[in-house]
């Protein structure tokens, strides 16, 4: 037993910690209501042994092992869908909470897909040991969308998505930096005389073209009738989360040349007639959420105001002129945030809470 | 008479000829076939006198006037709204067949709106003399949209746009290279460490905020129950373009830090039922399309592809998994072009064939 256990506070561990997600959680747990014992930070062979602040503490990067996972209490995961689905079923059997950020079990019935500010209720059904965080551009869009919902009647959600490079890792950053120190400069670039494929070269990084000066209208793996994998993960989170499983969605991702920061159009489709001015309100008074819309004032929600922040900023409000049950909105969250470590938090807090109150 | 008159061929003045549109007319005139006598560049006092190439000479262009403007037969004006409200009537009023690319006359019952490929036969039906040309964001995706209108009925339109900074002119473009230039080599910029807003400082150019690193969902002026007049246009030149007015339209408009290109993710109901295949069969033989639609190869419409090109560039075509009589798309298309001076040259060239037959 350790001595943070003995303390009575849950012991927590974080594996993925040196990734772009595990980066943004280890701030979050700094900066955040401590409600933790030991904290372990797990990763690759490739990053053991890197030092990391945490909590006010320099912590030493361990390996992922059984034998690091051994006496967790909460085991959160930032990493890739296969590591996950190796490695959380193994927390689990350990006798840890896995809290997995992955897309390894998002659609298992017997693992529930939390969104505190939505379902937390839904933390305790979890058979397997398992709890799933949501995709980033879900968590972003699903924030803003269920206070609707609850006012009005969710029936359909069209989407398209303006996805920032941080969705795709440090790696993905690293590549729009690359790319826009390589176009600087040259003012005929992304006109008709200027070839941005050229100027780019190979050097696409994780996407399929270059993000300077373009969008990309594909984000993850192609799945069954030229859907992505991406556009899949919003239609089916949002009715696992919001309990809606005939809800309709049509999804659109789109990459572009942003850092960090998802945003979404949306056009929302109620059961019952709408108001802009009554769905501000509800948006107003709704947890994790910023109404920034005053287009005169030049407010609305933006990625570069949106980075570094907690809630989904939401503009835009307009209901549609042809149907009274239709609303036209816009949404950004920042993806590492709320889209990621922030949920992860918060799910393991109220698991962490739960034994706590044991 | 001048000698391009007595050659029988009609003359022709580009108003607004050193402007960002302007300048891509006077390329396209040099590339097309040569259907004109005589061709006067014009604009304000500030840039007349520059010397511009076109068709292989090279021209003086002259300050618009009553006088520079008679015995044209038809004037194209790539200027602001409201110089065109001042001076397509005057050209009438002199002879001329005016094509305005503005937004002044768009909405007039006396003004037809032409797109070439849709309703060609409507340049007849010009009581004032003048014919007007759609938004640019509106002609990249209509002419995509229109075939498959014809195929099976369109109902209902809801758009997203990702607008490039040439929309804006010039300045735009400007705006975007002095941005990215002061970006540059900054690799925080745009995380949550390093603030973008500050880095770009008042340089907003004609944007409300930062466009590079950055989405901004605004593009136009404030109209009725916040629309915005770019989301307005779309609507109500979809309307009159396919002569379907009641048809439903809801959009969102986004500039995004893209040179040239204006993107738009499409989500279209029709009154018959669709299918996938059946939808790129009709893009695939419809003019001014190009069908880039193999995701596995990489293959969608991008901006830098686009850009210089005359087609509207269509993929990411999906049936809705919800409804049997909606597609969701991407449509890409060079704003300049086909979004500005490419349809305004094919409207001239319809004029000139008739003024010629007579």
């Amino acid at each position: 037993m350790t001595a943070a256990s003995r303390s009575g506070l849950p012991s927590l561990a974080v594996v993925g910690a040196t990734g772009a997600v595990g980066t943004v959680m280890c701030e979050l747990l700094s900066a955040r209501k401590n409600v933790w014992g030991e904290i372990r930070l797990l990763s690759s062979p490739r990053s053991a042994g890197k030092k990391v602040y945490c909590r006010g503490e320099e912590l030493t990067v361990q390996e992922l092992s059984e034998s690091t996972l051994a006496g967790v209490d909460v085991a959160m995961f930032d990493v890739p869908d296969e590591v996950s689905a190796e490695w959380a079923p193994r927390a689990a059997a350990l006798g840890a909470v896995a809290v997995d950020n992955s897309a390894a079990f998002r659609m298992d019935r017997d693992v529930p897909l939390v969104v505190p500010e939505i379902n937390p209720e839904q933390i305790r059904n979890r058979p397997k040991g398992i709890i799933a965080n949501a995709n980033c551009t879900t968590l972003t869009m699903i924030v803003a969308i269920a206070p609707l919902h609850r006012e009005y009647g969710l029936r359909e959600l069209v989407v398209a998505s303006y996805q920032a490079v941080s969705g795709a890792g440090q790696v993905g950053v690293d590549t729009l930096h690359d790319q826009l120190t390589k176009i600087a400069g040259d003012r005929v670039l992304g006109s008709r005389s200027g070839n941005v494929r050229q100027a780019i070269g190979d050097d696409l990084g994780p996407f399929p073209a270059p993000l300077a000066l373009n969008v990309v209208p594909w984000a993850g793996s192609l799945k069954d009738a030229g859907w992505s994998s991406e556009e899949l993960k919003l239609r089916n989170e949002s009715r696992k989360i919001l309990g809606l499983p005939d809800l309709k969605v049509s999804a659109t991702c789109v990459r572009v040349p942003v850092v960090t920061g998802h945003s979404v159009a949306v056009h929302a489709v109620f059961g019952s007639e709408v108001t802009a001015d009554g769905a501000r309100e509800a948006l107003r008074n709704a947890p994790s959420v910023i109404l920034v819309d005053d287009p005169a004032a030049g407010e609305f929600p933006m990625p570069i105001d949106a980075v570094g922040t907690d809630p989904s900023w939401v503009g835009r409000i307009r209901r549609s002129m042809d149907d009274p049950r239709a609303l036209d909105l816009f949404v950004t969250g920042d993806n590492l945030r709320k889209g990621a470590a922030l949920n992860t938090a918060q799910i393991a807090e109220l698991v962490a809470a739960e034994l706590t109150a044991k």
